[in-house]
């Protein structure tokens, strides 16, 4: 047995702010103690003097490998999850994809062996539900039971991933039977798909476009669409990448009627916007997600919603794709570029730098990166804070060094960074994941295989 | 030195429910362990066992030996805080009161002296301000320096509390220049009064007339002018005793904006309502208080805020006048029946039973009743958590243990329980206040004099 | 040329309540005046002393002979339109239908056929389109030209007349360009199917489940999203049928924002409920339309609605099919009855009897029956009022009188009434269509084919 | 008996756009007929083509010969009335003043002996009641009867005009018996006057710190606060001069509710804005009024409003002083200025220009210039119309006229224009009242004491 103690820093998690030493055995945290009250002796003494210690990022929201418009996301799940550690993200939660025709089981086994052996942290499963049917409501049941507790539909991507209101309500029901919860990509993609042509025909098929043509009151109406087909359907509701100030909006009324309903932002929402889109010479394309960037004042809303708890997590939504041979599939027309951005190495330093810009309080940069996450997906306490009997997986934070981000330094494989150029202060030092040092002192000490498949039980906000 | 060990409870903090034993040296916590990892040795052991470990509860609102309508609130601060004890309570903030013309340091130190060398468990002060003046405005400052960090101002009570709007502008101003908090007792006196008046002619004299007069619109209008007004003066604003769905609104569409407003509720207002008002022979006029309990379904509306966060804190506003001899003095003339409510001994079980009913959760419980007060009052994390660094504040409770609420059998100094026998599922057994033990296996073993003033920093939610 | 005089009357008109004759010529107003001020002789002069004399009300929703569910709509134009002139309604505004696969010129010309020289008093007609492509896109502009202005589309009733959101972004883009509006029905047909397909498989397939499974929740929301839609579009938007008090919410947030939206609701919505739909022994049947009834509760919401000018409109949406061979269709499975109340004759007497009750005003009533239908289809002033240079349609009515409403006396060609047994106070006495008497002292004077096709300008509350 | 013909012209009601002749007698309409179709003969002959023939203004908001500040509103009744014909209004309601510790009757008097004889076109009297008593709510009775069916209460002004909630709340609950119709400056002058005094004390003494002082949050919170209590009293509310989106948006959530509250602006809040108050040199002080001018944005709020009937009347609060002697009394501090602006003769054209502008339509002009402000104050039909019987208020209004509005050619007693050259489109030819010219193809034909005092029945929107 390993015994490794962290000393001396200042332990935050999403309620507490404690000096403590952190005792850790079995990959557990073990005992917390007012540092110099127990002599407490560990093969393996940090010192986290001068640091944060708080718990590893929980990234809800990852796509590694995913096949999309004829190319696949550019990062593995091992250097994936190997960028995640660099950036102080011990837990992602990928989807899974049910390939159309094809059953959840299927989709799940084919996700299970691109992950099997190659991940640096832990990580668990979303499934993505292409086609929802007797069959696949069926198979519902069993994801729970295998720890996949939440499925993702699509009001975007007619012929892809689209489902009709029809198949949003029964598979609405059978969560609620269930116990899962339904992740919803929430735009009208049926209206925007009438935009998009509309202006390919117009000639308008420069990136920038991407951002016009999915527009703001679109997202609005999905998301109040699915709240609605969610009361109808008894069930609760998580919505994914809100972008607009009108989404958080339902959101907001919703949430003061009481319903279950949440929504997660991301990084890209909060720091940049369609200024980037439109950058010259098909730079924009770097920036194509959906839902797109927003005009800059839609990122108050957003810090707003972060702070009244009508949005409750920051995912990445990290989808990489190469500028070079992948979002230049899109040159000429706005519609090929593959949609996504990479990010799950920076959110916890961005949403640090959040902390000193005064958007959010210490605290809740824990909460919505790791406490809230975990809790949402069913994996707290193993996950998201640090008490005794909580996996050990602890990010010792300097909340005073400055970095620039770059493609040129980060982990992730894609050739570009979002955040090209941006100097942040704060920088992940060491990380822990189950005890094991994966990131020493910014030294890489992780391998391919620590991380394990973790099942997740149902969300822990609906009772 | 004095060394405690709690061991085999199940520690719930406002986040965290964890498997623990809590190790204490000098009052406060030292250590947190996974039971049967560490070989700790003490003085005292403590088998919590089959138990919760909670957080001592801090209740924000308590008006001991106070003066209102020519006689007394009934609990002095010895039997008032030794009430708290008994009922789980290890904090209280009561409200010193600036009588009129005098200074507000007069106020105070009239109620450090009734305070001192009395109380059986730690204590603060809020501070009533009956004359918004140049003076007293002044003396403001001083007063966060001797923390007592909040100041509560009433739109009620003309010509004996009450404070005019342009009083109540420069007071906000002013809390805002000092970083106090204003606390507000938020009804329309001047409307109000003018139904008294009309009521009393009308021959409308009995209990239940206190409930119809002082109607919701006008606790409603209160709130959302006190919410304008501290726009203006760029202030928090916490208002306490919420009561109707009404002023809830105004809340929720307060924080929706992103506001710093926050709303207190009373287990009164959850458990109770008009019926009590309205019962036979005079009995409504022990459940007399303002803001009035409000018809049976105001109730759901305050439950959801308690979940959607648009209410954070359930306080007592502990103010109990014994039937005998002190309500009886509005036999005739409800606006006679002295104000005020016994409580501070049943908050924490009411609010358990609130668990075991589903209305909230275990976490959420610790988090109205004990953590958010702490730190909306700037006591956190010495009072309302359990971790290393924080008092030994410490409750021992029995999740399953049956109790029937009764006058015969409360600790309160008043004739009367307001939920005489009401049965509830949970029951304090042992009480820690900075690591002595108060009530021990529910004998009482603490002592006048052990709690001491506990000055308190800014309200912790305003960064 | 004739001229006719009607003297000693109330003129009453969506804005003045005037005593004047009115003097008519070639079948318009020429003039009006104090009585006894003008010597004017005439061929006929009708004493409307003690009367009402109104503008003929103009019914903006019918369906003569509509083939729905494998039968037609009771009424034929000839029925319809001569029972319309007894009920005070002398312009009804019908539903030409496209064929799936055929052009909007075939279904425009097949109404024509039905109802040239059938006609009692004037029609026009809208247009439904069952299918928008880029044809059918292309012949609206057509159809305003010939003074069909207005365009329905449905988001319910999915493989009939269901239009899917991109088509109706396209339809409202279009209605933009052309000056056309949209009128919709506004359901989630799509979710309502699946609950239609649970409720039959659960055995619960008598006419009250009609009223279950079509949730108030599924009309808001189509309600919504129709409105965000117009929105993206630049497009107004009328809805048709608005039943559910969340629909009518939604209405009045989009016209505080100023956006062109209205809402039109019908007699049926206003005075019965589902307490008829629950009837016992398939007499529910009866009152199965779409939207359908609602829990009387709603009724409240839109005569305020109708008060607030949320709502504009009272049409009939009078689509009848016979209890005997066409109802019964459905007699085990709710999904099969016939869409459809009779209620063309009734309209005017029922918001007559709101007068009465309270609910609206004289004038209001003119308003919504006559006035706002006229303008909001392009019918202002030669419909809708009394003013020199208007059409002569024009009702003397007897506010006095009571009526027993029932199928055994209206002039609907169908076996039951909706409102049976129902008394009511008021009743057209004398109705006039373009200065023909078609209506003489309660005895039908008229005669099919008077009635022609009124081509209508766009809608007047545009610009 | 003098027999007055207009021919040719269009006749503008409030509903109805009518080519009509139009036939007055004894001071009224008798007839209207399409023209040529009556031989009509008539003493005088007024030749209306190409022009409109509108109802005359009903201004239901002015303050001749006010005392203010120590000083007197600029124009006397009979200046000021001769200002209001020659702009097209050829009703005007003033408002009588209770000294404080005197009757409503000694004021009504007092008024009387102010217009009587004085006047150009015909008047009425609201009545501003300095002091809620049991002797003035008594009065109110009596005022009703005398044709005075609305009392002014102001919640600014304190020591002044103040009425606190208490006394609100009282006249509301006569008003509410006896039919009479509250007005309200809704603005929260406690504590605004706090702010002022503060300002002062800064050395912000100019003319633009009038603005910033009398915040906008502080309309809306007092806006908020006069509904509340008017739905507490049961009664009707009518709010003056609204200024703000803030104050707008309060409104429309009462109108939503279906609440009988009503809005009123002025054409200062449409056309001016901060940047007239800020005009260098002390000429913000000609701009200086409460409510105050706002930033520029608000006045889409107030169009918006307008259209969505939100806001129901547009009046001037024409309160005229000179810039030299009167306005200058406040140099050096903004709170000595006299509060008012001249408008009477302003406002038909300042309307009209909006009609060319696009915010408003042609028949909403006169809606809300003409129509509703006499049906709200109990003076329809005969006034704010044109239809046989009513009063032949009537103006010959040139729509493509120009002129250039000037101090140098107006006729209200008062040194400037708030609208000094500002070029419109439109103005008044012709002026009849109760068939007398008393402005003749822009000649003044009237006199003195033509105008007679017009009793008023109670609001007309009650029922």
């Amino acid at each position: 047995m390993t015994r490794t103690l962290i000393t001396g820093g200042l332990v935050i998690t999403a309620t507490d702010e404690t000096h403590a030493d952190v005792l850790i055995e079995h990959g557990r945290v073990v005992a917390m103690a007012t540092p110099g009250t127990q002599a407490w002796t560990a093969d393996r003494v940090i010192d986290a003097s001068q640091q944060y210690v708080i718990p590893g990022g929980v990234d809800a929201h990852t796509h590694m490998e995913l096949p999309f418009g004829g190319t696949f996301a550019s990062d593995s799940f091992e250097t994936g999850t190997r960028a995640a550690a660099w950036g102080g993200t011990t837990t992602i939660i990928d989807f899974a994809v049910q390939p159309k025709g094809s059953s959840l089981a299927a989709g799940l086994d084919a996700w299970h062996a691109k992950a099997d052996g190659q991940c640096a942290v832990d990580y668990g499963f979303h499934m993505i539900v292409s086609d929802v049917n007797e069959s696949t409501l069926r198979e519902m049941g069993r994801l729970v039971e295998q720890g996949v507790s939440s499925v993702k539909l699509f009001m975007a991507y007619p012929g892809v991933f689209y489902s009709d209101d029809g198949q949003i309500l029964r598979a609405m029901q059978r969560a609620g039977e269930t116990g899962g919860l339904i992740m919803m990509h929430a735009e009208n993609g049926i209206a925007i798909d009438v935009l998009v042509e509309q202006a390919l025909a117009r000639g308008e098929t420069d990136p920038r476009h991407h951002g016009e043509v999915r527009k703001v009151l679109l997202e609005a109406e999905a998301t109040h669409r699915a709240i609605q087909l969610a009361r109808v359907a008894g069930a609760p509701l998580y919505v994914v990448h809100v972008s607009a100030e009108e989404a958080v909006a339902e959101l907001a009324a919703a949430r003061d009627k009481g319903l279950p309903v949440f929504g997660e932002t991301c990084p890209q929402y909060l720091f940049l916007s369609t200024d980037n889109l439109a950058e010259p010479g098909f730079e924009g394309a770097k920036y194509v997600c959906s839902t797109p960037l927003r005009p800059r004042e839609h990122q108050a809303a957003l810090w707003r919603g972060l702070r009244t708890n009508d949005l409750q997590v920051v995912s990445t939504d990290h989808c990489p794709f190469c500028f070079s041979g992948q979002k230049e599939l899109g040159r000429g027309d706005f519609s090929k570029i593959p949609n996504g951005l990479p990010g799950v190495e920076n959110r916890m330093d961005l949403l640090h730098q959040a902390v000193v810009d005064g958007h959010i309080g210490r605290r809740r940069w824990i909460e919505i990166a790791c406490a809230t996450p975990a809790r949402m997906f069913g994996l707290y306490p193993q996950k998201g804070t640090i008490a005794p009997g909580s996996d050990a997986d602890i990010v010792i934070y300097d909340p005073h060094a400055q970095q620039t981000i770059s493609a040129a330094t980060h982990h992730m494989n894609v050739d570009y960074s979002a955040y090209e150029g941006r100097t942040v202060t704060g920088q992940v030092r060491t990380v822990l994941s189950r005890g094991e040092v994966v990131v020493e002192d910014r030294k890489y000490t992780g391998r391919a295989g620590h991380g394990c498949f973790t099942p997740r039980s149902t969300c822990q906000y609906l009772n």
